[in-house]
């Protein structure tokens, strides 16, 4: 194992369990798209299977990691050494010679590692982090087995092929591939106890190898219970169609619905998203792209300037294209678990000033054909507005710590719609008057939101 | 008791403990000023003694009151009885026909409403309200009466007139006017237990009837401790000139030293200050004040529009003044404790809605004698600058949960600078470079900010 001292240190004094991760299958049905590597090794929108999955992981605070590897070991202990070193975490490499007999014996060969409760997941498996933060939750108040399950099978894609369980409250009575009477679905996930290897040895001495059969054990003393995900993401990745199916997932669960408005919802993100799927490949950094997205917001508003009405209506598109990308940086950050408080921060701030200079572009281009000073006074109006709509939002929630009132005009004076309007304005030749117009509509949304947080809470 | 039942129950609900107000001697060294008024009904910046003080125990929790009272008690019961409905506290008058025996017979009088711990006071002490937060914090471990002190004697006015103690360890081992070896100074603020009242009685038996006479039988039993009050703000008012040494050390202690700007401590306040103590005896509210300083603003911004250099010398004086009047809304809030949330949110606004006019009027009086597009570009370069500087500092809050980055380069892009900056440009008739100038440096100051961020927290 070749980490850091620290990274050591850190692992061993975590109250956050360790995660066995089983990765010695052959994956055969994907043998196609990923030219005969092992499944682990897959790459879904920029990262292989196996560094999601620890990634994942990582984001509840795991820090140790046990990957059981079986079908081309030789491939992947070196691939895992290799990430323990770019990801900082501690992962202990575990050849199972006798992974054809099937998953049930690739986890109990982790046995001798491990006496106190740990993650158990499959390396194939897309999901939420946020489920096994619920796993965590749950698991204060048992010592029995958990298992994350979909309780929408409805919403489960090829669930012919997914594990079923049959529940009696929180207890799993039953669990198995061709279950017809079922109330939910197996997420892969699981928090366990030692006592699995027990479960799993009995099991072994009657033949049976599965996972599945070691539960079915735990099932008897009723020690097996089960966590709804709610509406939680999570993918199993079996075939090549489930793979182009569960990157597409994986994109639409980067949507903000929370802080997005609804011209980022409905319009920028189906676009952006496609853009982060590109980007997301290449080695440009999240604070590299909210740069991009600012470069080009420049471009069109120097297009603005021109005042000629073909480079205006090029001028829109150019910052709608802007306003799109300003998207990505996010998406590319929560696609790669690079998100941080500084991107965050930089990006909102680099959006403010691109709105400057779309508003000077915009003015500039307007004061050419109609050189008059309140041309002017209008761009300083117009900008106030802009920035000030947010500002207002951001002081707010420093004083009352809460969020700023919301509703209809909370979204209405948000960017999204602010930068498409004016783009729309440039089509219609009108955009210094939108521009003007939004300006205008962005003071009274400033003043709504101070008659709001004057009435509702002194 | 003319109370609301929501008060009521508030107050019987309340965990924080009574208070136990002093004010039934005659005070007839204050006779002088208050034109023979009982000296609990001494104004004091807009506010009675008796007020005050109950306000400032209403900043900490408490909202249940006895106020014992002895000479014209006539006068101060119904005054007692239209105060409890103006505070939505809960005052009980208690009448003491003994009150010229001593203090300490007035406090006996409040025995029969109180068996649990209480805060008590004198009515004529002015002091910051964290000084009983101390008292509270210390209560939780221990069941001693405790007396907060200032270990300070060099900065008590009047040392020769107040109460002094000794002290072993935090245990108080002798207290008295006349004490010539001692290590603290009695603020006049206790957190008491029922006990105080037994004591109060073996004292009042040996024909001792002062206060200290009471907490010199508690010392006996070493269950009597100081609480040192650090630097905080506390004053006795007995005589004409302490009042008026009282006015203006309330008034100095309104400064905020963290927030505050180089300007604003050094220049502004020394005057905001003496404008606060006109505007808290008038009934205009601190939102008020904040509408007023915009308006001046404003005001100095149409003046700048003139571009004529008297004009521009004026507005540049009007705006200093606006600048100044800025910090009177938080000072008369303070002052009268109607400190809120929202008086906060709408100053900052407010503020930086006044410098957008100031920019617009710089740029406009500029233009008339320099008509080039490129004025207010560099207008637009100025503004944004202002407000992103104030913006890029929020955001920061919001996302690390910390103060910004500080050190000199946080101070030098604050708002009391800035106008200062400019009205020095009036009045060398360059206002408009100047604020080129600032709003240039205040783009450094943000790139600046970003940097440091970036470096220190990811």
């Amino acid at each position: 194992m070749h980490m850091t001292v620290e990274t050591a240190i850190k692992a061993f004094a975590s109250t956050v369990p360790p995660a066995v991760i089983l990765a010695a299958g052959e994956g055969h049905r994907l043998n196609g798209v990923n030219g005969g590597m092992p499944k682990p090794l897959t790459p879904v929108l920029g990262m292989t299977l196996l560094e999601r999955a620890i990634l994942s992981c990582k984001e509840v605070g795991v820090l140790e990691f046990y990957v059981v590897v079986g079908y081309h070991a030789h491939i992947l202990i070196p691939y895992l050494s290799t990430l323990e070193q770019k990801l900082s975490v501690l992962i202990k490499p575990i050849e199972n010679p006798n992974w054809r007999e099937g998953n049930g014996s690739s986890a109990l060969s982790a046995a001798p590692y491990i006496n106190r409760p740990f993650f158990l997941l499959m390396c194939d498996h897309l999901f939420d982090p946020a489920i096994l933060g619920l796993l965590l939750a749950a698991g204060k108040n048992t010592s029995d087995c958990l298992l994350a399950v979909d309780r929408h099978p409805d919403h489960v894609f090829d669930l012919e092929d997914a594990t079923k369980t049959r529940l009696d409250g929180d207890v799993i009575v039953s669990i198995g591939k061709n279950e017809t009477l079922f109330d939910a679905v197996d997420t892969g996930l699981f928090l366990c106890q030692p006592s699995l290897f027990e479960a799993l040895r009995v099991a072994g001495d009657k033949g049976l190898h599965s996972l599945s059969a070691g539960f079915a054990e735990l099932m008897r003393s009723r020690e097996f219970r089960a966590v709804a995900i709610g509406e939680l993401f999570w993918f199993d990745v079996d075939t090549p169609k489930s793979l182009s199916r569960a990157k597409r997932a994986l994109l639409q669960n980067l949507s903000k619905p929370d802080e997005d408005g609804f011209i980022a919802h409905y319009l920028n993100r189906p676009v952006s998203r496609r853009i982060s799927e590109l980007l997301v490949r290449t080695p440009i950094s999240p604070n590299g792209i909210s740069l991009m997205s600012f470069a080009i917001g420049i471009v069109g508003a120097v297009m603005f300037c021109m005042g000629e009405y073909t480079w205006t209506i090029l001028a829109g598109l150019v910052i709608q294209l802007a306003s799109i990308v300003d998207g990505c940086d996010g998406e590319v950050a929560r696609l790669r678990f690079q998100s941080s408080r500084f991107g965050g921060w930089f990006d909102t701030i680099m959006d403010r000033y691109a709105d400057t200079a779309v508003v000077a572009g915009v003015s500039f281009g307007y004061w050419l054909a109609h050189p008059h000073p309140a041309v002017w006074l209008g761009a300083i109006f117009a900008l106030t507005g802009f920035i000030m709509a947010s500002y207002t939002k951001k002081e707010f929630m420093i004083r009352y710590q809460s969020k700023p009132p919301g509703g209809l005009f909370g979204r209405l004076i948000k960017r999204d719609l602010r930068i498409l309007a004016i783009m729309l304005g440039a089509i219609a030749n009108l955009p210094y008057e939108i521009m003007l117009l939004v300006g205008f509509l962005s003071h009274v949304g400033i003043g709504w939101m101070l008659l709001k947080g004057h009435k509702q809470v002194q």
